[in-house]
């Protein structure tokens, strides 16, 4: 029984799912488009997959589960013999990938994805950006950025000495923000961040995922 | 080896920790006061175990984990053995658990936080509500709470008809909601949401939680 993704390369809570995928080797899947320009996520039949109408989700045999990051723990955890082990091995490993995991949630991805819509998705439907706005998240942004410096200079990846979910969680949002919005300097100026950052967005899977994207 | 748990009773954070404690009957555990009014989460040695600078911060021998529901995970996954089981036993069950812990991290919580911040946080250091934020979010709370609705008229719990860490996760900020924000109506006025509040909000685990509050 083969998996089905709804969603599109081009959005990064898609790319989260997909470059997992990527990780755990799973070729025995689909991916169906949806045109969130067409409005497509907004209509009845996406809507009984799928009630905040967002993408992504995935349809497994009569599972159907929404939410990117609870679609990539699911794909890590049912593919957990085969690819790039993604949870950590041990509690403690467990453990440090989990917290990982909820830093992106709570801290990162929701002073990032300010910034994107406020330099990206907003202008895309005409919207001006709110400069104060973008300098406001920046400015915390530093602030988030002296924590991961600091810690990455005593460990190679978030949760050890590992890859894991936990860097894969920050790859699409980091990409938008340096190639799209073009605000990464606080990436690309600190030392040990910048060497982390340049470890997880080389690996095949995400390649994998830009030639997807450069395809379609 | 006792665990030690950095924090206070009365803030929604530890407080899902602690719940999650006592709903697996764990009992050999210190709660470490961290006062932050005193601002003691704001202390250098304090930020060793936390660096972000916010409560609570669990210490398991030679294991420092923060981030509230990465420790609640990991106390349930720990104790898989002992107490409420709440992460699911199948594989589906474990997904769908994940989806619901994530429709709260990302949907629920935002509003029901931003919500707190403007009527009971805020006020707390002398700022007044912005009113035109507390109704754009009651709106989208509506929202939220219509699919939750629909969903728990088919569903005994969010995630099945068991309860999880799903469900738990939602106490502590629904409490607030209802209780000091007093912007309850959402919840009170919908059969199906209200019936699983009523269910959730008298487990032994919360009723153990408001007493310890109600001691410190
Ligand atoms: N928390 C959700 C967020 C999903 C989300 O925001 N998806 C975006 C694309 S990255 C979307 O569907 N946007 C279209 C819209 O909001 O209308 C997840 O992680 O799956
Ligand atoms: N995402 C964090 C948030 C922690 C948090 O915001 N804690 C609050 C108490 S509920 C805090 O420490 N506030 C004090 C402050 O921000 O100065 C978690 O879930 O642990």
């Amino acid at each position: 029984m083969s998996i089905t993704l709804f969603g599109t390369a081009g959005s990064t809570c898609t790319s989260l799912v997909l470059t997992t995928l990527f990780e755990k080797q799973v070729q025995d899947f689909v991916l169906k488009n949806v045109n969130l320009a067409k409005g497509e996520h907004k209509k009845p039949e996406y809507l009984k997959l799928q009630p905040f109408g967002v993408i992504p989700v995935l349809q497994d045999g009569d599972l159907t589960i929404f939410e990117s990051r609870a679609i990539a723990r699911y794909v890590s955890d049912k593919y957990e013999g085969q690819g790039t082990p993604l949870l950590g091995k041990t509690e403690k490993e467990r453990a440090l990938v989990n917290q990982w995991l909820e830093v992106e949630s709570q801290n990162y991805y929701p002073v990032v994805s300010s910034i994107a819509y406020q330099l990206v998705f907003g202008p895309r439907r005409g919207l001006k950006p709110d400069e104060k706005v973008v300098e406001q998240q920046l400015e915390k942004f530093e602030k988030i950025l002296d924590i991961y410096e600091e810690h990455l200079a005593k460990n190679e990846y978030l949760a050890g000495n590992f890859f894991s979910l936990a860097d894969l969680s920050h790859i699409p949002y980091t990409y938008l923000l340096l190639h799209q919005a073009k605000k990464g300097e606080g990436i690309t100026s600190r030392k040990h961040v910048k060497a982390w950052w340049d470890k997880i967005s080389s690996r095949p899977s995400w390649k994998q995922l830009l030639d997807l994207r450069a395809q379609s």
